[in-house]
């Protein structure tokens, strides 16, 4: 071992120890004859001092010579510092530094490994190995781990089972775009990389491991939005013999652990909501409801004057936002373009200001009286002082506007504390989504999600209302987890089948293996899956998930660190019985 | 929920309660009047009991339609059972069945569910969902997870910290043939899955992040071996600030900490061998010390006489095998024959009885007097009853064959204890081994192993004689873990690439991004990796993987039971810019 003991730990109980500590060099101040080092390791700062009066000479002058991020190993005694700093633990001590070892030397690094860093995101990315030297990084990663083990804890000693299914699979059409990785030892044929254990964790159900989980690597080839990654992981779960309420009270039961032992939240029942109603009050089907806002439905009080705009407009709606009747003229003006960003996409936007004196000042006072605008107020929950902001417009759109206004407002407002939680249940999410490309409809989560049972005849007759055993666990306005009770019986997956526009051949060719294994009894089973990266990300406090990630992709999907990917050998494309076809 | 009590746990403290329970038919009687199921869930069986006289006419009437398999539900009160099973934990108590409800029927399933089944290998492994509800693999797969919990539970506490690295990364033509994964997004380009984290993990250290560990899958397209998987599962474990003993007495500490917790075998310091040393004595790297026959070379011994086969043999080397003089001489001429086959390829053997009474019979009587074979009988430590087996030919390949020979009398002799435990630490391995294909060497772990630093000189002169900061952890004959100090210097690192023939061009294109990490202050480090299969494998006390491996893949690197790999759309092809080349 280098040394006896680490960087964070040495404190004046330690004073006239003999220690060996090794690290890096973070910083020296070279006063001459005195010359101080900070020695970083993982686990803290410790001063080093070298004194022309009591460090040997050698030692003094090798000293001179180290440079930022040289590792070193001293030998030393620890001694009282004469100022203290109580900021760190080792603040109240030194080391007198005795004799001095270069491990070896470093060349500048290409940005300071400080806290706050002068490094940008795409320099930190390339020396991702640097990144991590700096404790926010660090710091993320060792909290993800932590995170990892209560889950994996919590959820063994409930009985699951972690279970690791295989990452080479089979490509299935349906949903994302699959990895796929040539075979060679099957000519022309290929794996497929799982975008989810799905099949797999519904097979251990047919298998009768009743409690499966996994914290794995999941994988979809998608153009990447911002903060997504072309691989990332899950806490995956399913279990058999359940209804949609055991598998809910399960894991609120796992996050409310969470919450608790990370985060010292202690939080009661989960509230919960439906699709339907999560999109009327909060246009998004994960709301955050760590604020108010709540939008007011107003075409019952809007569409009886002569405005065309609302008028015409399948859904006016409106927010009253706290205090905002004090915003001038200019910073409306500005939220009204922030609006109507391609982004957003909102045509414009109706204001209305609740003045403090009970009276309203609009921007359609042309159209509307004081008494039309006191409802509105009644309807968004307006008080004297806030700003009544109204989007209208056809539903969906106009709720993920209004939706994005909120979210930006709340921001801006500082209503979204990242140290507060607010877990809630959205349930009863349709089963069937309308695909505008294809002209019909999709299900929603994936085609082994069960329906309703007293939704079944709607499917003839209305598909897009049929409601699913679907929920969704959100967090701070962030999906981290979804799932559902499947089917698990072949009279129900083949109306499904049919519903989603499969033949029974294509069907066949596609779940054959599933649908085969349902034969041989299936029990009744339904799991959740969550984002775990998200997951620890909100859990750290972050909206970003990108630093819970040692090595992440660029927005190409590029490592930049170690180039990948890059070209392979053309032997190795013979061997794999492809070529490239650019 | 479908239940309130697990087919596991119910018994006569229980009796009178009323219970629901779920699960799968294992088996029914039907006497006509009484019925009996055993029903079977993930923790065990129950009995049923469904009675003319107290069950409902119809539930008995639906008990009689039940097949094996059926999935079904019932409510019922739990009783004393009549004839006691005392071998099962709810042996004292069956149901007494009031309602039943069939949850899902299931055809007859290809195998019988049984510990001892009528399936094969491959139906086993086509229908392992059913595979999976049998307790031997059952159990495996519970097993495993009890193991994996250790293992992070155990480095959890050491400090260790999990981290996930990706397997989306780049391909090395070093070591073993990559699986490779084309880019959509980047036109030509491929990842490659990781052979191990090896980077990565080096990298970490560079982070600071100086004690990492990660059980995590890993992908070689090797042709396959009986028993090894394209994807396996490795516990990378990775120490900077270490020396070799640092690494050695931690992972000693974890694999002592999983032989106490989960075989309740204590083990004190484990045994050290050099590679030499086991070479020599037991003709293998990963010897089985749980019984002798060790090697005793014999050539100064054999070759003052005229027998010309060991007079020009490289090495004559021979064994003792206790009781071995009572075998008959067909039992000998199997021996010989089975020596003699093309998978263990000696070209005869030569054979000494040791009699009872001190006296010896060789089949070289004619060249070897009893004076001879007396000091073979010493060196071999052969006693009376035993029976010496002698090979001789080149060294590394007549060690390979005495090795095989060795193993295989153990086998027979039953001295292969599958509940006794050897751990073995084989350290100083060689740098580099001699490869005939390319005719040059190899690093025999890889490039960033450190050679000692007292053999560097002979790199020049006698490379193969150089030893490595290397070392494996042997456990019943088993090579679990392996790993090496690496080197942290650009010097030696530059040394190194040289001796394995690579140009600094080369080097820099294909590790290029390590190298340039190392320049930032690589610290000191190592580690090891174990294979984590096979170590649950033999903890569990079996030879073989497959039944560890929840969905393995057989030879030809197929899933056979969801048909992988496959043939993909033309589509996918097109988007990925590959065409198929047969």
């Amino acid at each position: 071992m280098y040394r006896s003991h680490s960087c964070g730990e040495l404190n004046s109980s330690n004073i006239n120890t003999e220690v060996t500590l090794a690290g890096w060099v973070q910083k020296t101040r070279d006063k001459g004859f005195m010359i101080w080092v900070d020695l970083r390791d993982r686990y803290g700062i410790t001063q080093l001092i070298f004194d022309e009066e009591r460090t040997p000479a050698d030692v003094v002058e090798k000293a001179k010579t180290l440079g930022r991020e040289f590792v070193i190993q001293v030998q030393g005694t620890v001694i009282e510092r004469e100022s203290k700093n109580p900021n760190i633990p080792t603040g109240e001590i030194e080391i007198l530094v005795k004799e001095l070892t270069v491990l070896n030397e470093a060349i500048v690094p290409p940005f300071t490994i400080e806290d706050e860093t002068d490094g940008g995101e795409d320099i930190r990315m390339k020396y991702r190995y640097l990144d991590i030297r700096r404790n926010p990084v660090k710091n993320s990663l060792m909290f993800r781990h932590q995170v990892a083990m209560k889950v994996r804890n919590y959820l063994s000693e409930e009985g699951f089972i972690e279970v690791e299914t295989p990452y080479l699979i089979k490509s299935t059409p349906e949903g994302a775009r699959d990895f796929v990785v040539p075979s060679r030892m099957n000519e022309g044929q290929f794996y497929a990389l799982p975008q989810s254990p799905q099949t797999f964790k519904q097979l251990l159900m047919v298998g009768g491991m009743d409690k499966y989980f996994q914290i794995v690597k999941c994988f979809r080839d998608e153009d990447l939005r911002a903060d997504r990654q072309p691989e990332f992981t899950q806490i995956d779960c399913e279990m058999a013999f359940v209804e949609q309420e055991d598998i809910l009270s399960i894991f609120e039961g796992l996050t409310r652990h969470l919450l608790k032992e990370i985060k010292g939240a202690e939080i009661g029942d989960f509230p919960r909501m439906t699709y339907d109603e999560a999109m009327k009050m909060y246009g998004n089907d994960k709301p955050d409801i760590r604020f108010g806002m709540k939008f007011g439905e107003l075409n019952a009080v809007t569409q009886h004057k002569e405005f065309k705009v609302f008028n015409e407009a399948e859904l006016v709606v409106g927010i009253a936002v706290p205090g905002g009747a004090s915003y001038t003229r200019k910073e409306i003006d500005k939220l009204i373009d922030w609006v109507k960003r391609p982004q957003v996409g909102a045509l414009g936007m109706v204001y209305v200001k609740c003045n403090e004196d009970g009276t309203y000042k609009s921007s359609v006072d042309k159209f509307y009286d004081q008494d039309d605008l006191a409802k509105w107020a009644e309807v968004t929950g307006a008080k004297p002082g806030d700003l009544i902001c109204v989007l209208s417009g056809q539903t969906n759109k106009v709720r993920a506007q209004l939706s994005a206004l909120r979210m930006e407002l709340a921001e801006r407002l500082g209503l979204r504390n990242p140290e507060e939680f607010a877990p809630l249940w959205v349930v009863d999410f349709p089963l069937l989504e309308w695909d505008e490309d294809t002209e019909r409809y999709h299900a929603m989560h994936h085609p082994f999600t069960s329906p309703k049972p007293e939704d079944i005849p709607l499917l003839d007759t209305k598909p897009g209302d049929v409601r699913a055993n679907a929920y969704d666990l959100v967090l701070n306005g962030n999906e981290i987890g979804g799932g559902s009770i499947r089917i698990h019986d072949k009279e129900t997956q083949a109306l499904m089948f049919d519903h989603l526009g499969f033949t029974p051949e294509e069907a066949k060719a596609q779940f054959g293996f599933l649908m085969d294994a349902f034969q041989y009894g299936a029990p009744p089973h339904g799991g959740i899956a969550f984002g775990f990266d998200r997951l620890v990300a909100i859990l750290g406090g972050q909206e970003t998930i990108r630093d819970f990630i040692a090595f992440p992709k660029n927005n190409s999907g590029r490592d930049v660190m170690i180039d990948a990917p890059a070209t392979i050998d053309k032997e190795q494309l013979k061997e794999l019985n492809i070529k490239l076809d650019l």
